[in-house]
């Protein structure tokens, strides 16, 4: 994210201070979408292409607007309807639009490694905007962004992960994110969610992520509890019984809440499986800040166009 | 519409005041439709949504060029594809939109009462383009507009709305506005499609409001005659035994129009079917003002996004 | 093309003056898009609507670009999923989107002479962006920019056009075009897929244009190689054994290249099927264009847009 990076494809990638440098910039552009004019000239004729080969209503929309926010042109494709079904290659449609003269690819494939493919062949910027069961690095940065504002820090932080970490993009890329910025871990789920190898692809240090397939254990203490979406359209096998006796062992209720420490933070990517994964009551009280990430990925992704764009970060 | 009003879910809830403040509020915006540079800086930096779960090309792009005549930032949702199918409420789905610090919704959804629903549970402005059976309040609002420019007067006209009245939300729109402006009103159609219950439900006058069966005595001396749409997608059972039929019997042709006042004005929400409700040489006469209704409607838009922006009226 | 002209239906009507002053405003309009800054504001305030009732990512996107470069409000229609389901004619789609002052129409559409026909009942600007088999000519107009870009002229070239010339307008909208500009053209593909009555509806020179079955011999001494994508959706019948056998016969390969002059053009409208009418190497390698014709479709697009809507000539 310095000048001689120019695409986003991975939390894996980024080092702390590039991290801090998107987060810092995203403060001040948090501020333009307070404000009563909600726009500023920086990316005035730049061309942003949102290239969604999934959909996507939040992620979309999220990027449009802060693209739109930064007087951006910008184009949305879905090309299921359209060049896919005529045959041609993902690298050959990436490259026609590069062709346009566009200045920033956003990408959602189901494929992953797909953004990272294209930023090997294309010469504009490439921002991966989830990859598969790989990554969502901006939907990390927005999750890091919305604790430390919240938290004051993430460093030190004790922050659990929980649902289906096995498909979860949102898991990898908060697991590599929260890592590096020195928050202890605890994934939880059932065995048969929870990621192999913990540890051999992780640069973390000793006891900094451990596995947990008791909910209420992983909770005892927590800070921040991320719960992830039940991704049904992701799962090739059977990976528990039902929805009701997954709800039961893995969705986040009230009592359970209450294990966590006081003022702990509920967050959720969405969108939400009200009743599976989390309960009602939980979405919509006092500790849930899921609306808050929502309003902060504008922000996030208004700091990662910018910086991308050559901006320099402030 | 005032400034203590920020938004617009149906015209039972306007006063004769509020819409005459829309209508004239949209003759200023009109003109601007007419320049040769269409565009005002009133919405800079406001964000408006078009959050559309039933298809509609002509109400859809009359928002969005309302929008960006008045150079708000705008974004269309069509949820079908996305978040629906991924189990997610209306009302979250809406709460995100608003997350990401949109300015005006822009609702069009097929269940009566959804933009009420959101309107009550979001804090930005909420705009009915259309819901189910209930109301399309904009709708109405250009129709009024298109009577008065016309005719100079809404007050004592003679009014007839024809068609599928029970399954029309352009129907009750008009029939709250136009007995609210004074008009007179003769609601004809089969007796299967006629609304039940008339007269308890609407604050009119003795005899203010009438219902024909025989479309030829309905327009014995009409100042203007609405046809509507048939529309087959809504109904859920069988109201006439085949469309044929229907055309014969309600359907607008040269022989009907003859017996309205001689400049009587037609009109029809669109999309049209010719030959079914109404003729190709009713639709496209001198009498016809269809396509002036479209223009009006974004001068009509325009200024509803204005003024539950919070401008001034005019 | 003159302030006289305000529609581009096809190259069969525009003259070489025309066509030299497209050309040659679109090379002032590349250089914008080469920027830092990639807009002006010559049609601000002005509305373009995009009326695709066929997908297609490129072209669509290439006018949504070309008109948002030139600062003006731009809307999407793909009326497959609306009006069109609810019986709406064509014809009256496209007078409900120019009663809402739309500047100018860009349509596609499955049906050979759907804009003409727009055109006439239409007072609002249109241009075609392919119908059916018969013409594209904003395709024709960007091959002309590139091969007088790339070779400093078109008069006296050998250019050849191959595969499926019955069912393509890229082809149709070349030839004319070709012709008008003083090129040879050499027309090379199965006896089952060349058009018949050639030189019937071409006014064209004695010789100018030929006939080929065989490709080596078509291409031995050429200039420019334009390849024409396998469209197995636009025929209604069968035209060829395999497409293997295709490949083999009709296919460009580098041997086939290397019979052509050295300095020869390869050109692909695109979306290219790789391996089968034409060799990733080839499409790929040097004497490729394909992809400088896509940077040069947004600025033929934009001086199109700029001059119908009365813009000078540059």
């Amino acid at each position: 994210m310095t000048s001689k990076q120019k695409h986003l494809l991975s939390m894996q990638e980024l080092s702390v201070e590039r991290i801090t440098e998107i987060l810092t910039t995203a403060e001040s552009f948090k501020e333009v979408s307070g404000r009563e004019i909600k726009k500023v000239p920086a990316l005035r004729g730049k061309t942003v292409v949102n290239l969604f080969y999934e959909p996507s209503t939040r992620t979309r929309t999220s990027f449009e607007l802060a693209a739109k926010r930064l007087s951006a042109d910008v184009v949305n494709i879905a090309p299921g309807s359209s060049s896919a079904t005529k045959g041609e290659s993902l690298i050959d449609t990436a490259r026609n639009i590069e062709a346009m003269k566009t200045d920033i690819l956003v990408v959602r494939h189901s494929m992953a490694g797909a953004p990272a493919l294209l930023a090997r062949r294309l010469s504009c910027s490439v921002i991966n905007a989830g990859d598969g069961s790989h990554e969502h690095p901006t939907q990390a940065l927005l999750d890091l962004y919305t604790i430390k504002e919240k938290k004051g820090r993430i460093d030190g932080l004790t922050v659990v992960i929980a649902g289906d970490l096995l498909h979860s993009r949102v898991a990898r890329s908060n697991l590599y994110g929260l890592v590096a910025m020195g928050a202890k871990v605890r994934l939880a789920g059932p065995g048969t969610m929870l990621p192999p190898l913990m540890g051999t692809w992780i640069d973390a240090a000793p006891g900094q992520v451990e596995r947990f397939t008791d909910l209420d254990k992983a909770i005892d203490g927590a800070d921040v509890i991320m719960m992830l979406r039940l991704q049904t359209e992701r799962q090739s096998g059977s990976f528990f019984p039902s929805v009701k006796e997954y709800a039961r062992l893995y969705g986040l209720n009230g009592e359970r809440v209450a294990k966590a420490n006081p003022d702990v933070l509920i967050m959720h990517p969405g969108p939400i499986n009200r009743g599976v994964e989390i309960a009602p009551e939980v979405a919509d009280g006092l500790s849930s800040v899921i609306l808050e990430q929502v309003t902060n990925g504008v922000a996030i992704r208004m700091a990662v166009l910018y910086l991308l764009s050559g901006g320099a970060s402030t």
